[in-house]
C-alpha cells in the first residue's frame, strides 16, 4: 500500500483535538473520514503531534496508507474537498516509504505560542490567541527562559496525565518575539524540541507570563523547574494560542 | 452633552455591515445597544466609514453623546463589558470638542485588502482573506496601480448603489507588499484617500487580481479606468479580506 506525507492545517477551536474520540469531532476523525470517501473502508492516520483542544495546527504533518497509487497532488485536492466545510486543510501532500513514519520519523517539533497584550477583548483574533489584560517585560520573560532551554527533568511542566515514560527532555530554543500586530502588542514564544510533554508549551508559557506581569521574579523559575513538582509551576495558559508549526524529518518529505 | 470619540475594532463577518438595520444585526446597532444599557434612551452614533456586510474594522472611528460626564477609559470599558459577546471591541476613548464629528472631521481613510494565493481552503483565516487559487504577480499589479493613483473620475470602480454626488477622487496611495505568511504567500493591498467611493477597493483590487493572474495586460486598468463605464471593472472582490484600518483627523484624538 503507497504511503503517502499530509502536511495538515487546522484551527483547532472546534475540534476535541487531533485525536479520534467516539463521540466528538476531532481533526484525526475529519481527516479519516474524508479518506473513506476515496477509498471506501476504515482508516487510521499517524500524526506527529496530538494536539489538544482548542489547538491549532498550521504544519501538523500525518501519514496515510492508500490502496490505489494516488497522484500525491490529486489526493490532496480530493481530501480538501471532502474535508470542506471543516476548518481541516491538506497545505500539501507526498509520497513516503513504507517506513516513514510521521510520528516515529519525527526528529523536531517547532510550537508557536501567540499572547495579545491589550485591555479590550479579541475580535478578529478570537480563539487565536491568549488575551492578557497587562503589558508583558518580554526581556525578563526571556531572562527566564533561559533556565528552561537544555536538557532538564521538566516534572514542573507537564501534566499530571502526561502519558510519556520520561520527564527529562532537552528544550532547543525558547524565542520570545515582540510584533506590533494589527491587534496591539503581540509575544510570540517559539519553542522547538525533539518532542514535546503532555502540557508542557502551555505550562511554560503559563509560568512565563507571571515572569512577564512582574509577579515573579525570572529565578523562580529555575526553582519551579528544579523543584520537579507540577504545584511548583504557574497557572497553564489556554488552547487558544498554540500552533503546531512544523515537525522536522531527516528529510522532510515536503522541502 | 459631552461627545466621545471612540476606536472602534470588529469582526465584519456576522454582521449586516456598519449602519443600523431594522431587522439584521448591523455593528452601529450593537453600539447603540451597549450605550443604552449605560444611560436608559435612544443612541445614535456616527462613524468615519459606513463598512459592508463581512467587512472588518481595525481603526473605524464613531462618536457618540452622553449625558453624564464618563471618564473615557471607563466608557470603554463599561461599553466593551456589554458588547460582549458580539465581536465589536472598543479599543480606545476619548472626550472631544462637541462639534468634533467621526465622519465630517475625517481627513483620510486608510484601508487594507488582504488575499491570500494557495490551492488549500483557509482554515484559521477564514472570513479574513480574499482566498485565490493561483500566485499573483504583485509587480504587473504595481504597475496597473499607479493608474489609479492621483485624481481621477472613478465611474468604472464605484458600485451602480454608489450614492456620492461625484465619482471624482483623489487616490493618495495604493501600496502593494508581499507577505510570507503563516498560511501562505500574501498579498496586502494598502490603499489611502480622503474618502472612497462604495465598492472602491473591492472594484480595485478585484481589479488588480485579474492583472497579478496574468488575465489583463497592465495598461488595461489605464483603459478600465478612461472608460468612465462600470462595465468595464474587472469582477468586484469579496468582503471577507477587506479592512477598515484607521481615520486621519487634523487633530487625532487618539494620538
Amino acid at each position: 500500500m503507497p504511503r503517502y506525507a499530509l502536511l495538515v492545517e487546522y484551527d483547532g477551536g472546534p475540534f476535541a483535538g487531533w485525536q479520534r474520540q467516539a463521540d466528538q469531532p476531532s481533526v484525526q476523525g475529519a481527516i479519516e473520514s474524508a479518506l473513506s470517501k476515496l477509498e471506501r473502508r476504515e482508516h487510521t492516520i499517524a500524526a506527529a503531534g496530538r494536539t489538544d483542544a482548542g489547538v491549532h495546527g498550521r504544519g501538523q504533518v500525518a501519514h496515510c496508507d492508500m490502496e490505489k497509487d494516488w497522484d500525491p497532488f490529486r489526493l490532496s485536492e480530493a481530501l480538501n474537498h471532502h474535508l470542506k466545510p471543516a476548518p481541516v486543510a491538506i497545505r500539501a501532500c507526498e509520497r513516503v516509504s513504507d517506513d516513514w513514519h510521521a510520528r516515529f520519523s519525527a526528529m523536531e517539533r517547532r510550537y508557536l505560542y501567540r499572547v495579545l497584550a491589550r485591555r479590550a477583548p479579541c475580535t478578529m483574533e478570537r480563539g487565536q490567541v491568549w488575551r492578557v489584560m497587562n503589558p508583558l517585560d518580554a526581556d525578563a520573560m526571556r531572562e527566564a527562559a533561559v533556565h528552561l532551554v537544555g536538557l532538564h527533568d521538566f516534572t514542573t511542566f507537564r501534566s499530571t496525565m502526561c502519558q510519556a515514560k520520561s520527564p527529562v527532555k532537552t528544550m532547543d530554543e525558547i524565542r520570545i518575539e515582540e510584533v506590533d500586530a494589527y491587534a496591539g502588542p503581540e509575544i510570540r514564544f517559539h519553542l522547538r524540541a525533539r518532542s514535546f510533554l503532555h502540557n508542557q508549551v502551555r505550562s511554560i508559557v503559563g509560568t512565563l507570563e507571571r515572569v512577564g506581569t512582574g509577579a515573579w521574579e525570572p529565578s523562580r523559575v529555575a526553582e519551579a523547574l528544579a523543584a520537579r513538582d507540577r504545584a511548583a509551576c504557574g497557572p497553564v495558559c489556554p488552547p487558544d494560542g498554540l500552533y503546531l508549526m512544523g515537525v522536522g524529518y531527516p528529510d522532510d518529505p515536503f522541502a
